[in-house]
Order: structure tokens, then sequence, then C-alpha cells
């Protein structure tokens, strides 16, 4: 099917993060899409950083109205950010009869009223799930798979920045001039970091989720702000003590005469998962009448994170804006793939970590040969405990020892337990259990 | 608009629960769908309990394929269960050209490649995201939300009475035989707990979620399947000491030779987010090439959250089946309501708990004065702390009263607050941070 055609406007961190996911993953997208999605003209200030990213086959300007404005662009992708030259090219795009795609969190919740206004007039799509916690796909959760649920209400962790220093000054004790300092000299932190530490970032997108939940106007300059650049390290020990965490915490709900929309140091009960979401990563936590509360976690900013929220919008508009059955029908469906041949792994192929307990006669040479058999089928051994099992009166001293392996393939760990049982010294079965890491 | 016309074979629990919300909620419902959505016509066993939970306005029948058939139904819901006659309702849903959303897991992840072939030469959609981890929008997510990746791999906590037994023998210390029984008796454990306990009922949502991430056919023939009931107490502790919780995961992963496909009881580090989800709540984490790992973490079964990824499909499939677009704008852009009127409120009249910590003289009588004027203001006290501060030589002793109140309105907290701090014992301003507790 004919391709679909993206005009990228901003080719910085997110936009190059976009053109590297939508060249790598081209063949995935295009077929959870139905068509291909192509980048056919882009526009930057630096040129040949643009070229760079895009590589060959797209036009390039410095001017993004003249992106808007080609013939040939179907939907509008802005990542300039701000409200001046980004809010000229979305009611541009929106004029022209495109349909715009944004990461764009200020914008939105400044202008969103007039913005979605104009869309509707014009029978247009303004998508920006890629305006609130980056790869988590809470504007979809919160519009789409909530949908049967009144929203009472939505609680966020939703700035990566505030929530690192947080989760620093808790660790180290540390106060938060040292912390800013050092988030600073990692890159997590801005020269001036006013926008993230005094709530202003939070602030958007929580208006913005504010919106789709409560289906109110956006109404940013009523929210509340609070920031975390007064809080001190010992309100932070004190919370603990007490059995809280404090993060800073957009929290937007509604009550019978009205909606809270505030961003605040908040404390939260540390046994809370949300509050034991740390460093750089965000969560929402919504609480919908027939749900429940349902929590939404993953990285909140980067490159590649973002994009992945910016092509996901791309993809839904593509499959909305190709009209015909015959494309609607795969975005529900089943459709087999290139991917079809491969097989089922049986479990003996299975490669990952294992917990293993044997029960042994508590005497010198049986560690050895044990290790020697792991040693031998190449299982390395992360960690290991040997613990005294209390036997009848009379009975021979037995002990259990745990090791924990690294990555191993089970046939080689099933071979050699059958010569760990085989031992002399060994009662028994070995307990094995699989053992997941679950970091990459 | 004209409304939709629903057919709900199966009035049991998550029948009931789909009829209960869409009568509730129905307005939310209609606006976010563009059109109404009414059940036209239901099939149940017990027709009294059927008609009590439908109401009136909804032609009753013992059969449910004469739902299936009946000419004034758009949608299928089939919310029966099992292969027999859940397959033979949705096949002749299809056949007769009409939508199917199911909430059966079994059937999809048995027969779901038939299924899907079927309806994609009929043109219709099948929509199943009540099948897996009740109301948490997981399906979605795979879909749609992350549809910009390569999926590496999928973990989930996803059968709520396992989970629930894990967690009481850590909590306990329990064997299994007598945690198992508890289950039974607070209702979480069926009197045959095989299909729970054993895995069969995660394995049924792990296949459907491989063939989503990976684009592979449903193969449940070849899921490896482990279940807990030989668990022992005493491999629980250890892997607590060595810093793993233990549950029942379902894995599935891309290697290069093929897809592993699991679940089994396995060691997670403690520190992991979902190594912390307990009970009967459902968790997945997904690992994508361009967003990194996200979670999604939610009520996996009961009658209303089920109910709301039902509906939650029905939204889907009335927007897309409603092919003008008209309505397809509406879905990605905002549409103000009738909420529009609700304000948003100032920080004043915001309802909430609150840490105080206050900076006193370490004398008799302050705790008494402070607990006074809250009294006086109708703020109680959750808890209180009361530390001593050092301070430099010759100077007063001073301690720091720490206060944790149950719900108050700013404005009387502010109030009390400057009371508190006219007190001579009362040095400089009082720390004020908000605390939510996040449960309701």
């Amino acid at each position: 099917m004919k391709p679909i055609h993206v005009g990228l406007c901003g080719v910085g961190t997110v936009g190059g993060g976009t053109a590297t996911v939508l060249k790598r993953n081209c063949e995935e997208i295009a077929r959870r899409a139905g068509r291909p999605i192509v980048i056919r003209a882009a526009a930057n200030r630096e040129l040949d950083r643009a070229r760079e990213l895009v590589g060959e086959g797209v036009e390039l300007f410095d001017d993004a109205l003249q992106v808007v404005r080609h013939p040939d662009v179907d939907i509008v992708v802005e990542l300039i950010g701000g409200t001046t030259i980004a809010k000229e090219v979305v009611l541009t795009a929106i004029e022209q009869g495109k349909h715009v795609v944004t990461a764009n969190k200020k914008l939105i919740a400044e202008y969103g009223n007039e913005i979605f206004a104009r869309a509707q007039e014009k029978g247009v799509m303004v998508a920006f799930e890629a305006a609130v916690a980056g790869g988590i796909p809470i504007i979809k959760a919160l519009r789409e798979g909530l949908t049967a649920n009144k929203i009472e209400w939505v609680a966020g962790i939703i700035n990566g920045t505030s929530n690192f220093i947080l989760t620093e000054m808790r660790d180290k004790g540390a106060a938060f001039a040292d912390v800013l300092k050092e988030a600073q000299r990692l890159g997590y932190a801005e020269a001036d970091p006013t926008f993230d530490i005094e709530g202003h970032d939070a602030a958007h997108k929580l208006t913005i989720m504010s919106a789709i939940a409560f289906g109110i106007p956006v109404q940013f300059d009523k929210a509340y702000l609070e920031g975390i650049s007064t809080l001190q390290a010992v309100d932070i020990k004190y919370a603990q003590e007490l059995g809280y965490r404090i993060k800073l915490l957009g929290v937007t709900r509604r009550r019978p005469n009205g909606i809270e929309l505030r961003v605040a140091p908040t404390l939260i009960p540390a046994r809370r998962l949300i509050a034991n979401v740390d460093g750089v990563m965000n969560a929402i936590l919504v609480k919908g009448d027939a749900v429940g509360a349902t929590l939404y976690y993953g990285a909140g900013a980067g490159a590649e994170p973002t994009a992945s929220s910016v092509i996901a919008d791309l993809v839904d508009v593509t499959r909305l804006a190709t009209a015909d059955p015959e494309n609607r029908v795969p975005h529900l469906a089943f459709q087999p793939t290139a991917m079809a041949d491969l097989p089922i792994l049986p479990i003996d192929e299975v490669e990952t970590c294992y917990y293993l307990r044997l029960n042994a006669e508590d005497q010198p040479g049986v560690l050895a040969d044990v290790t020697r058999i792991l040693a031998d089928a190449d299982i390395s051994v992360d960690a290991m405990l040997q613990r005294p099992v209390s036997e009848a009166e009379g009975a021979a001293d037995r002990a259990d020892i745990i090791v924990l392996t690294h990555l191993a393939v089970e046939k080689h760990v099933n071979a050699a337990l059958a010569k760990i049982e085989a031992l002399g010294s060994i009662n028994g079965r070995v307990v094995k259990l699989r053992l997941e890491h679950l970091n990459g």
C-alpha cells in the first residue's frame, strides 16, 4: 500500500530518536499500521545533523513551515518544543488539513483548547501521547483502555529530574543543593533547572491528563505548583521513620465541588508500588470506578522512549486516516507474520538463571564435588548459601546448600543435577526453580 | 446517533458486571464511543438472574445462539467461558458478519488462529482485552501503545489465586496446603484449584500475549507449565534471604532460535517493582527495544475490573465500525463535555492529609497547646513524633514535633498553622507537606 508521509519538524533528541526507530523497526511498524510510514520532509536549524539522522531521500529545510506546507506531507510531527514556532507549526498544519503528532506538553497544556477546537472544525487529529510520561502509553490508557470508567483521581510521578533528586536525597541523606549539582553533572538536570524542580513540567503533563480523565478544558493557569527546592533532608528522614516516601506528585482528583489540580512534594505510604518508583523513571496511578487502581510505569523521557510514543501516535493516525474496512480489521485481528516460522522453544532449550537447593551431608568435600560438577557443565555460580538442617536425633548432620547460577541452558542444568543427585552425599532430588533478573 | 446493539452471551460474574457498568456510566461511554452502547439481547441459563442484571428492554433467551442470530445485534459479547458453546457462539457470530468481544482466555489461547483467520475473511473484529489480566489494558498497550517497538520479552504475574497463595506463604511462612485452604475459604481459589495453581490459566493468558507481542500464531499446546503446589516454604525463606521473591511468572522471550513460552515459580529480585505485586493483583512487565521496560499493574479479575476491559473493547469496536470521519476525530481530539463547568479548585479548597513539622521549645505544655489548636480546627491527628534537636551550646533545648493529620481542608490547616506559629514556644514557620494514601 502507498506509504503515509511524515513531515518531521525538529530533529533534536526526540526527532532523532523518532527517525532512528522509524528506520530500525520499519517492517514491524508498516505491518501494524497497514502501510509504510516514511519521513518525506524534515526541518531543523542544523541541517547537517538532520541529514545524519534522517538519511537520504528526505527533503530538508531550515524552516518548519515549509515542511508543514509541503504538498506531499500527510502528518506533521512537531518536536520543536515551546509555544512560539511550535504553535504556529501546529495551527498551520491544522489549517492545511493535516493531522498532527506532538510531544509538546507546554503547547498542549497552555493552548490545547484552541488547538483541539480548530482540529475538530477541520476534521483532523491531534495526538500527544509523547507529551506525557515519555514512552508510557498513559494517554491511550486513560482515553481508551479505561473508557468504561468514571475516573476518580490520577496521581503521577511525571518529572524524572525531580524524582532522581528525591531518590538521591533519600538514599544518601543528602541536602537538595548537593544532589542538584550531582544531577546537573550527570545530565539529569538542566543548568537552569527551574522548570523541572519547581513543578512546571509536571504540571503541564498533569493538566493534560486531567483534561482527558475528566473531560474538562485544559487549564494550566489554574494548576497549583510547589517544587522541591525547599525540601529538607530531615523531613525525608522523618517521613521514612513514619513509613512514607516523599515524591513530587501531581494529583488531579474529582470532588463534588470541583477538580483538584496540584503538583507538590507529597508523602506516600512506602508500601505503595508508586512510592518505590525511583531515579528518572515515571509512574502514573489511576483510580477508576469500575477497574479500581491501575498503575503505569516506564521511562518518562529520553530519545527512544519518547519516540516510541510519537510513533505509536503515527500508527494510530495512519490506521484511522486509512478509512477502508480492510485496514481496520488487522487492528484488532491477529495477523500472522514472517515471524510465524519462529518456533516455540522446548523447555530444555530455555536459557535463564536458576535457584538450586540440595540436601547434603554436612561434611567437607561435598561443596567441592558440587561446584566441580557445575563448573564442568559451564554453569557459573552467582551466589551460594549453606545452612544446617536439623535432623532426627542420632541421624547424621545435614545441610541445605543453596546455589544461584548465572545464565545457563536448562538441559545443561538438568544434566548437571542428575550427576549431583548421583553423589552419595546428596539426599534426594535437587529443588530447581528458575530465576529472572528482569532488567534487560 | 443511533445506538449500537450488543448481544450479551452469558450473564455470570463478568456479564453482570458488564451490564451494571454499561448502565451506570452510560453517558461517559456514549460520549467516548460517539453513540450509545446498549444491550439489545442477552442469553443466560438462569433467566431471572439475567433479567435482574440487564433490566427491562432487553430480549432474553436461554440459548446463546439465538442472541448471536438476532437481527438487531451488531456486536456479540461472549462471556460464557470454556471452549464448547463459547466456540460455537464466536464462530457463528463471525459467520453472521458480527463483531465479537470476548473475555475467554481458554478459547483464544486454544483456538485463536482459527477464529482470527475466519474473522479476517469475513472482515469482522474479534477483541479480547478482557481475556488477559482483567482490567489492565495490556493487549492495547502491547498492540498499540508499544507498536513502535520490537518486543524483547514479556513477564507477567497473571493469576491472582496463585499470587495470593504465594504472598501468604511468604508473609506467614506457611505451607502451601494450609494457605490453599485459606484461599478457598476466602473465595480466592476454587474447590478444584488445579487450573489456577498449576499454571493453566496463566499459560492461556501468556500464550495470547506472546502472539500479540511477537506476531506469531497462538500455540498454547507448546507452552511449558509448572505450578506452585510443590513449592516449599523453606525455598521462599532462602530466596528472601538472598534478596528475591518467588512469583508464579509467565515469561515469553524472543531468542535468535525461537520463542520461550513458560509459566513457572520464579525468583525475582526483591527490588523490582513487579516482585512487590501481592495478593490477587496482576502485573505485566514488557521490554521493548525503544521504550525499555514498562510495567502495567491492576486488578486481574473480578466483575467490574473485567467488565472495564469488555466495555473498552465495545467502545473501540463501535468507533471503528462507525466509519465516518466525523466520529473518528473525537477519538483523538479533545471534546469538552457537560463536565466543563466543574471548576478547578483553588489550593485552599483542597482536602487531603498533611505532614507538619514544628520546631518547639522542649517543655511540657507545648504539645498540649498544639494539639488543642488542631482539635479546635477539626484537624484530627493520625500519628505524631517528637524528636530532640541538638542546638548550639548554651541554647535552650528544642524538639522537632512531627504530626501526620487525617483528611483536612487546606485553608483550615493554614489557619491552624498561623495560630501555632504565633505561640511563643514555636520557632519559625511550620513545615507543611501534603500526604496521599492513594488507596481509594
